[in-house]
């Protein structure tokens, strides 16, 4: 190397191997995005910082900055949901809602790089905005029902929270806005990890072991048995830790038991019972006969802040160690931050009414929608082996080994290309047929084309099926040039499923 | 608005009208890519600044700059060819030469906005590495062709030179490496808009008028002749300035003729005799009856410094003014710049002969390829009304209007989803049909199937094709479940080039 090229830590590459099934993974989301009637939405990659920075937490700080020579501060946007804040703002008067929009796009994240977790990486969104209908929370949870399948998932489960009933939880604690509350649903998400013997001493007085030491949270025991009692509404609690790197997913209760039991956990508590409402409505939209994709789970908190409905996290059965790979839920209060609803009520009098928070009363504009990490899941997917890399598309490599000939190989790859078969012209300077063959035969292309003088003269094409001759370099197979599209579209029809 | 949002200049959003054609596009782009053997490639948006500040000039001082928390000097690609220099610096080993890759992403220029000129654009660029024959360069120009053609161009030009043949230009009027031969180059790309008068009073002693006073180039009059004499070459000089905002395309000769002009014109010289072969091969190979969109053009230069051989150009021949919109050319001397080429020979014994540049005997790493700027050229479309917005994907809105039935509504939409129908419930808080038929028609979605209390009891679904009852509202169709699916695809295919 002349100079050295800087390695950038966190930042991958896609050479055509894994690009090729990657693409195709995003046309198959994409797809399935769209059947739903979703549409597509391009926001920049940079934006102004102003609509980055007002983010709390971990996520801040990891926000890619700079400044021009205007002197503007910008930022790399870490997610797709700021920018969308901003659309819905600008564009509001254009927009029909429910505005159902998707978008992929690479994000960056100033975070410490670990295997699957890059500073830049691909989120594959969809959200339903203007709609505070289950409806709205249900289709989301069948599209990533969809999702996961159409990935060739077979063994997947989309647990389902309400944001309301950990609300709930917090005010029958006496810890609503008390910071306490916030604390508690990061503990519970421990659970797996420390178990509930450890779990319950953090709540309580703390740790007070030789080595470790913490002051705990000074829950009342009456509170801790409370959190007892929550934590058993769907499931059995775990009381020991789990191995070390293995999640196990709980033995869940039916979700007409669960609901029951949350009826009976929350008697007239209000926030409780919108959430069990919630969830009420999403299952029977969702009823079917095969539920095993989906269970309430009235454990999950998931971490962002900004969720106040229904939650949904999707996590594969029989690899729960991935953790949850497609999460979304409903958030009400994020996209509105910029918004005057006055005036936008003024221009939107039919939602004024709908478009309210039943526990505080105040302004919103609904909103859910799930994210797809897609980079992370295509790791899994290639880890789990559910893809494999594919090293081209060409199906014919037509060969060149004849200067004067250069043109009609050109015709020729033209007509194959015509008839949708992908026709490579080997376009390298060698003019040796091993040459060439060796190139079709490392990069896995089926068939070559031989096209020489001889051909030319017997207006025929030699075809080389790669697959079967590789050994055998001089079994070919000449055919009427008449005939060349149909023979070839035989050829690799026989073995469709291995040629791409 | 409680807080402004910053609108930052040259920047775009695309609403999902703009999108879903922009979308299409950019799909139809790729296949023809991918008919021709093209690979995808994907590379991080940031890269090491060390990586791009190698680049001299205007797109240098262009560069979004910035610093991580780790003093990492990083800056945003403002092209795809950088990345690719470091792609086949890094993995040259596992990659087969020739490489076909092709790569769309978006760049990043602090570049002053114009109206179709953006800070951060699309490009979709298709390159061959590898290979110094001109089957390269020739294939590069047929996809050109046909991603005109697939896009809805017909009347186009594919203008052709080599930079060879400017070289030897510069040989021929001793200017070679006087940096006056670029600034030549530079003059000669404004005889459209100044007129061969003007231009050659800039070659010679420069312009004295009253308001305007230049120093000159300071040719000879001997040099500005021959400068004339090279500028006949392929077509009659315009003497007279172009009207201001309009082009005119030359009347150009034959490519015979041309060839034999630059043979009579260059003789001996080297540099231009290579430049003629080029352009004769390039000729030969892509022979055809219909050659119209072909055409060599001696006095195409292009900005970029970076070309070493053939360079293309694509003009819309009844809208010139666009001025050039997919271009490129070989570079060989670029993506070997981090390459030491002694190691890097020793790894690739069979192309030590072969990649060495014919003028210089310098090693080179040839490269040729052709740069789509994508929102670019979507904005022509537009312009042009060759593209029309769209504002849904959906082709049958299920209307959701009674609660009870909420599951059969979903279940309705599955059903239509599983046979390749788009099928959106309607997510919205709004039982009304009538608001729902209004969103369906803002949106312009042609179907709506209405499933009531009613339809159920009689099992049937009521269609209503609002591309034809959009007036009366009670025009529904009733029609038996079972025979749903078979009949909204006929519905649909009656207009399936209208729909979408």
């Amino acid at each position: 190397m002349k100079r050295e090229i800087e390695y950038l830590k966190g930042f991958q590459d896609f050479l055509p191997q894994d690009m090729i099934p990657f693409q195709k993974m995003l046309d198959k989301v994409r797809q399935v995005y769209e059947s739903y009637g979703f549409r597509p939405q391009m926001t920049p990659v940079i934006e102004a910082l102003s609509l980055l920075e007002g983010e709390e937490g971990e996520t801040g700080k990891q926000i890619y900055r700079m400044e021009d020579k205007e002197g503007n501060r910008l930022g790399l946007r870490f997610d797709l949901t700021m920018p969308l804040s901003r659309i819905i703002t600008l564009y509001a008067k254009e927009l029909r809602f429910p505005y159902k929009r998707y978008q992929y796009g690479r994000v960056f994240r100033y975070d410490k790089p670990r295997p699957g977790r890059f500073r830049e990486f691909g989120q594959f969104d969809g959200d339903i905005i203007g709609s505070s209908s289950i409806l709205a929370d249900g289709e989301i949870c069948a599209l990533i029902r969809d999702v996961m399948r159409t990935l060739g998932f077979s063994h997947f489960l989309v647990r389902v929270n309400s944001r309301k009933i950990l609300t709930g939880l917090a005010q029958k604690l006496d810890l609503q806005d008390s910071q306490k509350d916030k604390q508690l649903f990061r503990e519970l998400d421990k659970l797996d990890k420390q178990g509930w013997k450890q779990v319950k001493k953090t709540l309580l007085t703390g740790v007070h072991e030789e080595k470790k030491a913490s002051i705990g949270f000074q829950l009342t025991p009456k509170q801790v048995d409370m959190v007892e009692e929550y934590l058993a509404i769907s499931a059995p609690i775990q009381w020991e830790p789990a191995e070390e790197g293995k999640r196990e997913i709980p033995q869940f209760y039916s979700y007409e038991k669960i609901l029951k039991n949350l009826e009976d956990f929350f008697g007239e508590n209000q926030a409780g019972r919108l959430g069990m409402e919630e969830l009420q409505g999403l299952m029977d939209f969702l009823a079917e006969e095969d539920q095993s994709w989906l269970q309430i789970d009235t454990n999950i908190a998931r971490g962002l802040d900004y969720y106040t409905g229904p939650v949904f996290e999707t996590v594969l059965v029989d690899h729960p160690g991935y953790g949850a790979v497609y999460s979304g839920g409903r958030y009400d209060f994020l996209l509105g931050r910029f918004i005057d609803f006055k005036s936008f009520f003024k221009e939107f009098q039919e939602y004024r009414q709908k478009w309210k928070d039943p526990l505080t009363g105040q302004p919103i504009l609904p909103a859910v929608g799930a994210s797809l990490g897609i980079d992370r899941l295509f790791a899994i997917l290639k880890d789990l082996k559910l893809l494999q890399p594919v090293k081209t598309l060409t199906q014919v490599l037509v060969v060149t080994m004849d200067t004067n000939l250069f043109l009609e190989c050109r015709q020729i790859a033209e007509k194959l290309r015509h008839h949708g078969i992908v026709a490579e012209l080997y376009t390298g300077e060698s003019r040796s047929i091993k040459h060439q063959l060796r190139y079709a035969d490392r990069l896995e292309i089926p068939l070559a084309l031989l096209y020489g003088e001889n051909e030319h003269k017997e207006n025929v094409v030699a075809i080389k099926d790669l697959r079967k001759d590789r050994e055998d370099k001089t079994k070919q197979k000449p055919i009427p040039k008449e005939k060349m599209v149909s023979e070839i579209q035989k050829l690799l029809g026989e073995t469709s499923g291995d040629s791409h």
